[in-house]
This record gives structure tokens, C-alpha cells and sequence, in this order.
């Protein structure tokens, strides 16, 4: 390597060794090993433009070991982002862009949340699995509009997760051939050796999942690296993964290659210690030669004619098919098409009970008809979440047009690939899978919630309901616990038409993910008059009580709101006056002024809440544990209509317990 | 293959096909087309003792696709286990022990739960290394007490599933040669075809794991099945794995190798013509010839066999070596060994501030030197969770008494790992990691709830108290997220001493799982008079108002209890009497008498509750959501301290929050 390579790889390696020392926390070891890599594929491939991080046709990079965010925080400062050298400074600080592992939305160029291991890894199978759908799409011309890699930086911890195995074993099967994951292999993780624990055949077993593999012995030899991306980027029908030998903490003459470089500052002595050995100036620190900022700057110039070109090719690609170009703008726009709602269904009381996944079944079909960014699927199991769009054929390797995904039993990979596809641009992803399968994927489900990533999460099979398939299968605490993820928002639909209005919300929300959770059994379908704003509410007052000014309110989510109608019938004929709210969602309700939510929930007025799940959580609107019907055991199997009246879901208990409260009043 | 051969296999099939079609609900294929395997396995290898389903040295076995539990049943009864034949006609039924899926405790013969995919697969290996780990310390004689193998039928869905990648590279670097594990590769999952999802070399990436893999290509060939389970034992120091090729719902004209025989009854047209192609009479149903049971029974004379031979041995052994026979006795009993907190530390307010993770760390050392059943470790976090037993080894191939296990990067299966190791029985287990990856284990925490396993589930780095790593590390939602999991008991000790206290309570329960929640800050040492009392209480009176009659009580866990005390200073100086409560586990504080309950949270008084997590749920202690100090967002990366400030967890803040209540009230 030429000494000027040195120099831009230890002004990276310096970078993250002087933020994290500053910050007194961090995790040096990385960038100090992995630096080489980064700097070949920084320099010598990557297509990207600083100045206009969201260009659609940029490469992504993927830093899936976010714990070594100096790396990619030190790259974006040097090659011109929009991260000034005062951040780098302020690394792990409050109010910081740089905080301890990469988020996305916070920092220009971080192209999504990584920390959680194997989440990155998997958001790059989502980012080549959309660029190879969009690309299938728009690639009418001689030279293509969707045409770049996924790029990752994975380690050893990446690779151990079980969610990798999940996402590298569908990317074999799609033959992504533009993913390119370079594997910073330093034999390192915190407990010591990777001897301790980790001593499969990495690269023996992704063959097996299909992938092309590369090793590079030497994680210092530029050359070797560079050429075992050309290598990858050549082999264009399997994802590629590149084997570095590495070596963590590389230049501190006590600690690298040891744990203790991985977590912790090196200390004052050992960084004067490794600047001594690889020949770096003690001061100042966060040193930055001219020369080495002016090369990495070049980044700017370079990227900014990429894009120029790749815009010149969209406009005239463009004006020869101006359908496809508005296209191409609608679903870049993050907005729905005009149009996208037009053949949803709505449906009559008249009508025969549905189950709301058989509801949800419709609506997906009726979007998917005005809106080609639509796509998605199940983790093995769309004969029952009803999540496969008929009209549509199935994403494969030979047919990158299909837009229903089969995810194999892969729940976990499933959510982070759908994140994936979410971040990238262009589309909206929906995932399927059973409710209490939610508990398989949901570090994926928080990452969305933190990344405030549009992916919506389909739940079907929803509560006891499921019946014979017994506790294992039956969600208990899932709908509640989905409910604590702060900024996601859950919607449990009562109805086939309160499923099309939770849908649309869904579809709306553009800077969230939503949760959706559907019956398997049927239930009766309610009157769709005042249902969609009443669902775009959180909450409403789905049947007032008789004569009005109700003595109790009954509220109720999903299959049950049809208990607490029939339990209002009761009341009614023992002269009490109940009124019944559906609330699907609590997040909408919670943001309503609160003179919508007084006119809801009337103060003073006593309140019974209905939900067949886990009771903790209630108490928020009912005050008492006492005014909640739900479930504080594991469920049962046998049918479930059986199962309802065991655990006394009935309207009689209902009923019972409403006129309880009001003789105690 | 004989006719009678036939016979019997078929007899397991119909069992199965009927059940399902009795019960209309229900998993047929995987019953039809594994029957000949499981034959070979029970009739030709399983030692086991139907009249002993818990005799120690007995071979496990794991139908860890448990959708296929009727070929469980049909096999427990067959051999003469205490599961009549009416309980396989009332499959699927309300308090039958013959449930959708094969559920622990419920069902004699049961090893382990099982249905969510990959679960089985995983305690398998807990139960290998179990096997190895008691080997080790009871194997002096020629012939070894503790010598049996564990068996699964595994399928597609659990191989697709990352906790199995986990489980198995782990199990390969372990070289668990006991463990043998027959692949019911039968090309078919729900959505269809294996090849619309599933087209990896399974066999190449489980040799990249190091193991031994054997491939039957006719799955009703018993021969090649015999030979394969043959040389699967032959081979020691390799786990194999034997891919055996089948069809799914073998036998049935119509529906044999498609999806549509995995999840439903086969149709009262469909069985006939099955009985009819197999040469079946149509009825009886639950038809089992009497030579069939016969022969099937005489699994209870070699089971007594068996039984009585080992016994026999170990009362050898026991007399040559009583130490070891006691050690036995007191382990296999499930009850704590006198004296095994005979050194539990007693921390006093002196000492300097410690991290309860510290303290858990001692305790941890304290227990380890008392009880050889103790064994754990972390996911490649021990120098963080501090659960290290220092005196000890880790547990590796070559090291079979080591008792500290590095589970690798790999959560889920660490969970999965440790429910098997707690259902094997002598052991009890212990995982470690950060709280935040509770989500990535939540499945297997779910299923030692469900199973009531007295697994230990430690997470450190409890809260924001984590500081710089930020969102992505710290917990929010994930306290009361595991609150809400029923059966299960969750700690969050407020300081060294309770940590001290929560540990007794966790190593008594030994019919349920326990969560220890742990800090990564110091906080302040309690005095340790009435400590241990009150965390068995769950909740107590740590420190009562100033002259009694509390106008307020101050409710808090973990670090938060010295926020709460230090807001009751501020209150007494502003002439207002607060009593903090410290509640460590909300389960152990529900089972109390009521008179309990009320006399450390009085009715009528007012009162706030401080958690470093979300808000939600807490309106079970303290009725509204204006009482709760908590985190409805998620945190940020800054020193912690910090961030303690700015999301207003301050005792002014508290103070402050209590006056206006007070002078609202």
C-alpha cells in the first residue's frame, strides 16, 4: 500500500480512536481493523453523492456492526457529508448527530439503524430485494435507472445471530447477486477468541445458502480487497460475501487483537502508544491532513457527476416513456398515488361474518391494483394471513416483477428485510405472519419504530380465537406488548370495515411503521357509516346507550367489541344503559384533543374494557383491575368458541361484571 | 420392509389421520409421512421406560415439529405411557392432555414444548450438553450413570428458523456427539414447495457447523434408517444430523406431497380412500390390531429392563462412592442443596455504590460454590453481565466440567439452550446479556413461562442507565414487557442487597422462570435489615414518611428506588410526608394477602411511580397516567447521567410531581 493510503486509512483509524478516547466510551476496535476495507470500497467504488444523500440510484452501505459507528461517522466527515468535524467531537454526546451506534434519519448518509446485530446485514437483503424489483420495473432503456449494490460491513457477532441465517439463506435463493457484504473476520468478540464459540466454516456455509465466496487474508492488502470486490461485482446471479482477515484494534502495540480493544477507549497511554507505532502525530487530535481531505473530498466532485449523469439518463429515458416516469416520481415521492383507495372495499351489515384477515385479504388486492410499490408477503404462512396478492405473481429469481414474497419460516429476517425494502425507496412492504410469532421478529419491529421506517407488520390469528392450536400459538400478551414500542402504532381492527379504514391509516402513515392484527374466526360485519373516522380516532362511540347518557362505557378492541355489543343488549334489557367504544387503536386515541377523548370516555363515568389478551395495560383507561375482562393465563386448546366461555369471554360475564360495578357504585 | 412392519407404521399414521379428522382440527402430513422413522427410533433405539417417563438416564426424544404432536401421541400411547386411548380420541379438546402441540407437564412422556419452530431443536442441544455436563461429574465407574442420547425430528420450518442456525453452530463447536437429530425433509412447507423459499444445501451448511450428516433418500426405507441411526451413534464427537427424504401425508392419493395435507384434516373422502390405498379397514376408527399393541407394549418390559439394570449399577457406584451418590440424589431431586446460600453476601450502606450486576456477580460466585448443578453464561457479554463463575472453567469439547458456557452472539438459542438444560434435569441455568436483547429470546423466555422451566433469565444494562451506546442498547418498553408474559416473575432489585434477596427467590422458584433485571450503574447500598422479607413480599416499605401517615407514597424498582428516596429528602424539606415503596417484582407483590397489599400502599393515599421505562401499565399501582414518572420514547446516546436529566427522571422532578398532586388532591 502506497504511503498515502496509509495515511487516509490511519487519519480513519485516528478519527474513531480520538472520538472515542473524547467521549470516554466506544468501540475503537473496528475502525482500526476494518479501515482498510473501507477505504478501498470508499474510494474506489462506491457510488454515492455526499451532497445529495437521498439519490435513489446510490449505492447503499451498510455498517451492520453499528458499534463501530466511528468508521462510518469518520467516512461521512471526510468524503464531504454533511457532518462536520464538530460531531466527530461531540461523538455519544446529548444532541448529537453521532450517537453511540448509527441511526438513521439523524445522520446524512446513515443509511439505516444498525447495533442490534444482523439487523444491517438483513436490511441489505430488503435494500437488494427492492432494488432488484424496482430495477425490473423501470430498466426499459439501454442503460438502467435502478442499477446499484448493497454494501455491508458485517462481523463475526453479525454472523453468529440467527436473523443473518434467515436473510443469507433467502438471498442465496433470490440470487441477489448486487449484495456484496465484506466480513470483517477478527477472530475477535467480547468474551475473547471467537475459539470460545465460533468455530463453524463461515464461508462453507454460505456457499451452502448458494453465495459467492471471497477471502482476503491480509485485511491490509488494498489490492487484494479491491480486487476480490471487482471478483464479486463480476459474479452477477449470487449475493457475494468477502472473508477479510482482520485484525481488531489494529496498531496498538498492547491491545490489538484482543477484547479489550472492542468496547472500551484504548486510554491516554495506549493512544499515544499506537499513534507512536504507526507514525501519527500526538497532536493535535482528530488530525486530518490537507492532502488526505482533499482526496476523500473528491467524493463530492465525483459523486455529484454520477448523479448528473445518471439524471441526464432519467430525463431522457424519461421523455421516451413518460408513463414510467411518472411512475418512477409517484412511488420516489414517499406519497400515495391518486387513486391508491378507489377499490376498497366496503363492506354491509347484511353481509356474512368475515374474519378481518379475509377483510384484510380484499383491501391488500384493491391497493395492489393502483399501487405497484405495494409488496409483500409471509413467513410460510399466506394460506392464512390471507397476505398473498392474487393478481401478482411471486418475487423470485426469475421473475423480479412479483410482487408477493415468500419468506420462508423466517420470521425474524422476514421483519428486517421488510425494513430493508421500506429504507430503500419506492416502496411500501407489508410483512404476515401469526400474532404470537410477533415475539420472532420483534427487535426488527423496534428498529422500525425507532428508524420511523413505514413498514407495516400484519398479524393475523389474533387472540385465543385461533383456537385448537393451543397456548403455543395463542397471543396473550402480544397485543399489549406490541402497544409499549414507543412510536409504533397498533391497530387491532373489530370488523372487516374498521380493517379498510386501519388499512388506510396504515398506507398514511409515512413515517411510521403500523402494526395491524386480524381474526382468524369470523365476525359480524358493523354498519360502515362513521367507521373510518371513528378508526382514524383511535377510538369511538360505536353503539351509545339507549336514550343516551350511558351509565357505563364498555370498550372493546377486535373480536371482542362484538361481546361487549351483545353484552350492551343484555344491559339494555335489564334497564342499564351501556355504551360501546371500539378502540383499535390506542396510539391514535391518545393524540386526540381531549375533548374528543372526554366526548369518547365520558369523566365519572364508570368503565369496563374488554380484550382478549393480557389485562396489565388496561387499568390506563379503567382505572381498576377489577373493570377488565381479558386473560391473565397462557391460553388452551380446544375450540375456541369452547376456549371463550372457559375464560369466561362471554357477554353474560360482561354483563355480570357491569352490573356488579354499578350496584358497588 | 415386513408386513407387519407395515402394520405398525400404518397404526401410527391412522391414529394420527383419525384424530385430526375426529377433532377437524389439526396437522395430518407430517404424522403420515414420519411415521417410519419414528418407528425405527422407538422400536429399535429409544431407551426409555414408559412406567418411568422421568427415570434420569432415559434417551430424550423431541418432536421439535411439534404441528405433527398425534405422532407423538400415537406413540406414547402405543408404548404404554399413561396416555389412554381416550385422550388421543379428544385431541384437540378442553383439558385433554392431548393438546394442538405437545405441551410439558400436560402429557407423560412429554420432554419438552413444543410448536413455535426451532424451540425443540434448541433444548435439544441444552439437554446434550446437560447430558455431557453430568457425565462429567458422575462417570467414575466402567460403567457411566449418566449415558443417553438426544433425539429430534426436526423439519423444514425449524431448519428456516435463525434460533436453529444458532443452536446448531454451537452444538458443533461443542462436538455434542450424543446428539441425533432426523430431518423430515419432505420438500413441503405451508405456502407450498419448499423451492419457492427454502433451496440451500442443508447438508453442506450443517457440515459447515461441524456436523456429521447422513442422508436416507427413501423415508420409508426402516433399513437405511436403522443404518443411518447406526452410524449416527457410531460417530462421537460430531452431532448428526440425518436428512431423511419423505412425503408428507404419505398414503393419501389425493393430498400425499402437497401442502394441503400439513395443517388440515384430510376430509372424510380423503381418509377412506387412504385407509383404502394402504390397505387399512375403514373402521373401527382408532383402529390398533392387537399384535400391533403387542408389540408396541413391550417397550414397558424393556423399559423396566432398562431401568432396573441402570439402577442397578448406580447402587453400585453409590456404595463405592457415597459422595458422588449423595451429589446425585441432591441434584436429581430438584430441591437446593443445604447450605447452598451459605455465602450469600450481605452488602452494608458503607460500602461503596455498586452496580447490581456486580452484586449479582458476587452472588452468582457465592451459589456456584455450593451447587455444582449451576451452570450458565452469556451471549458473548460476560464481561458486562457478570455472570462469570470465576472458580470454574467454561464448559468446551474438551472440557466437560466447565460450568460457565459461551453461548456466542446468539440470544435465542442461549434461551432455547437453557430451557433444555432446565428440563433435563440436575442443572439449574442461567443466561446473561443486555436487557434490550430480551427481544431477541422473548420466544424461548415465553415457552419456560409455558412450561413452567426454572430457567434464569439475567439482563443487564436494565435501563437509559446504559448510557452512550443509546437507543438502539437501551431498554424502554422491554420491563414491562416481560411483566406481561403470564407465569413468569420478573426482579428488578433496587441495590446490592435486593439483588442478594431477588436471587434467593429466583434459585427457590422451581416451577417457574425468573427475570432478573440488572443495572450497569452504581447505585447506593440499602441497609440490608427487612430486605430479604420485602423482596419476597415483591413490594415493601422501604423507607416510611417522616413520622408515619404518608400523604404520599413513592412507588420505584431498581435504580429509580434512590431517585424516589432522594425525592421523599426534598419532600421532608418542603414539610410533605412520603413514603417510598420499593417494588422489585410486581408477580411476588400480587399473591400477597390483601391486608399485605394495603398496608404498604394505603387506600386512599395518593401515588406516583418511578421506572426508567415506559409508562404504560403502571396505572395498575397508581390509577392515572399524570402519576407515573417513566420514558414514553425512546432514549438517547450521552453519558447517562445525562440523559436521566433530560427525560426529567430526577427527584425534583418527582418532588414536584408530588406537590402538585397534593395540592390538586
Amino acid at each position: 500500500m502506497s504511503d498515502f493510503d496509509q495515511k487516509c486509512i490511519n487519519t480513519i483509524r485516528f478519527l474513531a480512536v480520538d472520538a472515542v478516547q473524547k467521549a470516554n466510551s466506544g468501540h475503537p476496535g473496528l475502525p482500526m481493523g476494518a479501515a482498510p476495507m473501507a477505504y478501498v470500497l470508499w474510494t474506489r467504488f462506491l457510488k454515492h453523492n455526499p451532497r445529495d444523500p437521498k439519490w435513489a440510484d446510490r449505492d447503499r452501505f451498510i455498517l451492520s456492526a453499528g458499534h463501530g459507528s466511528m468508521l462510518l461517522y469518520a467516512l461521512l466527515y471526510l468524503t464531504g457529508y454533511d457532518v462536520p468535524m464538530e460531531q466527530l467531537q461531540l461523538f455519544r454526546q446529548w444532541d448529537s448527530i453521532t450517537p453511540g451506534h448509527p441511526e438513521y434519519g439523524l445522520t446524512p448518509g446513515v443509511e439505516t439503524t444498525t447495533g442490534p446485530l444482523g439487523q444491517g446485514f438483513t436490511n441489505g437483503v430488503g435494500m437488494g430485494i427492492a432494488e432488484q424489483y424496482l430495477g425490473a420495473m423501470f430498466n426499459t432503456g439501454e442503460q438502467p435507472i435502478v442499477d446499484h449494490y448493497t454494501y455491508a460491513i458485517v462481523s463475526d457477532g453479525d454472523l453468529m445471530e440467527g436473523i443473518t441465517h434467515e436473510a443469507a439463506s433467502l438471498a442465496g435463493h433470490l440470487k441477489l447477486g448486487k449484495l456484496i457484504y465484506l466480513y470483517d473476520n477478527n477472530h475477535i468478540s467480547i468474551e475473547g477468541s471467537t475459539s470460545l464459540a465460533f468455530t463453524e466454516d463461515v464461508g462453507m456455509r454460505f456457499e451452502a445458502y448458494g453465495w459467492h465466496v471471497l477471502r482476503v487474508e491480509d485485511g491490509n492488502d488494498l489490492d487484494a480487497i479491491e480486487q476480490a470486490i471487482r471478483a464479486a461485482q463480476a459474479v452477477t446471479d449470487r449475493p457475494s460475501l468477502i472473508v477479510v482477515t482482520t485484525t481488531i484494534g489494529y496498531g496498538s502495540p498492547n491491545k490489538a487483537g484482543t477484547s479489550e480493544v472492542h468496547g472500551s477507549p484504548l486510554g491516554a497511554d495506549e493512544v499515544q502508544r499506537t499513534k507512536e507505532a504507526l507514525g501519527w502525530p500526538l497532536e493535535p487530535t482528530f488530525y486530518v491532513p490537507d492532502d488526505v481531505l482533499a482526496f476523500f473530498r473528491q467524493a463530492v466532485e465525483r459523486g455529484a457527476a454520477w448523479q448528473q449523469g445518471w439524471q441526464e439518463n432519467w430525463t431522457q429515458w424519461a421523455a421516451r416513456n413518460p408513463a414510467l416516469g411518472q411512475q418512477w416520481q409517484q412511488m420516489m415521492s414517499d406519497e400515495l398515488p391518486d387513486g391508491w383507495e378507489a377499490d376498497l372495499p366496503i363492506f354491509e351489515p347484511g353481509d356474512k361474518p368475515i374474519a378481518t384477515r379475509n377483510a384484510s385479504s380484499k383491501v391488500i388486492n384493491a391497493i395492489a391494483r393502483h399501487f405497484p410499490g405495494f409488496v409483500g408477503g409471509s413467513a410460510d404462512l399466506d394460506p392464512s394471513t390471507k397476505t398473498y396478492q392474487k393478481d401478482y405473481p411471486s418475487f423470485q429469481a426469475d421473475e423480479r416483477s412479483g410482487r408477493n414474497l415468500h419468506f420462508g419460516v423466517r420470521e425474524h429476517g422476514m421483519g428486517g428485510i421488510a425494513n430493508g425494502m421500506a429504507v430503500h425507496g419506492g416502496l411500501i412492504p407489508y410483512t404476515g405472519t401469526f400474532l404470537v410469532f410477533s415475539d420472532y421478529m420483534r427487535p426488527s419491529i423496534r428498529l422500525a419504530a425507532i428508524s420511523e421506517f413505514p413498514t407495516i407488520f400484519i398479524f393475523s390469528h389474533d387472540s385465543i380465537g385461533l383456537g385448537e392450536d393451543g397456548p403455543t400459538h395463542q397471543p396473550i400478551e402480544q397485543i399489549m406488548s406490541l402497544r409499549l414500542i414507543p412510536h409504533l402504532e397498533v391497530y387491532r381492527p373489530a370488523d372487516a370495515n374498521e380493517t379498510a379504514a386501519a388499512w388506510r391509516c396504515a398506507m398514511q402513515n409515512r413515517d411510521r411503521a403500523t402494526v395491524l392484527l386480524l381474526t382468524r374466526q369470523n365476525v359480524p360485519v358493523l354498519d360502515p357509516a362513521g367507521i373510518l373516522e371513528g378508526v382514524e380516532h383511535g377510538a369511538y362511540v360505536l353503539a351509545e346507550a339507549d336514550g343516551g347518557q350511558p351509565e357505563i362505557v364498555l370498550i372493546a378492541t377486535g373480536s371482542e367489541v362484538h361481546l361487549a355489543l351483545d353484552a350492551q343488549k343484555l344491559l339494555t334489557g335489564q334497564g342499564v344503559r351501556a355504551r360501546v367504544v371500539s378502540m383499535p387503536s390506542w396510539e391514535r386515541f391518545e393524540i386526540q384533543p381531549e375533548d374528543y377523548r372526554n366526548s369518547v370516555l365520558p369523566p365519572g363515568v364508570p368503565r369496563i374494557a374488554v380484550e382478549a389478551g393480557i389485562t396489565t395495560g388496561w387499568q390506563k383507561w379503567v382505572g381498576s383491575t377489577e373493570n377488565i375482562v381479558g386473560i391473565n393465563r397462557f391460553g388452551a386448546s380446544a375450540p375456541y368458541k369452547e376456549i371463550y366461555q372457559q375464560l369466561k369471554l362471554t357477554p353474560q360475564y360482561i354483563a355480570e361484571l357491569a352490573q356488579g360495578l354499578l350496584t358497588r357504585a
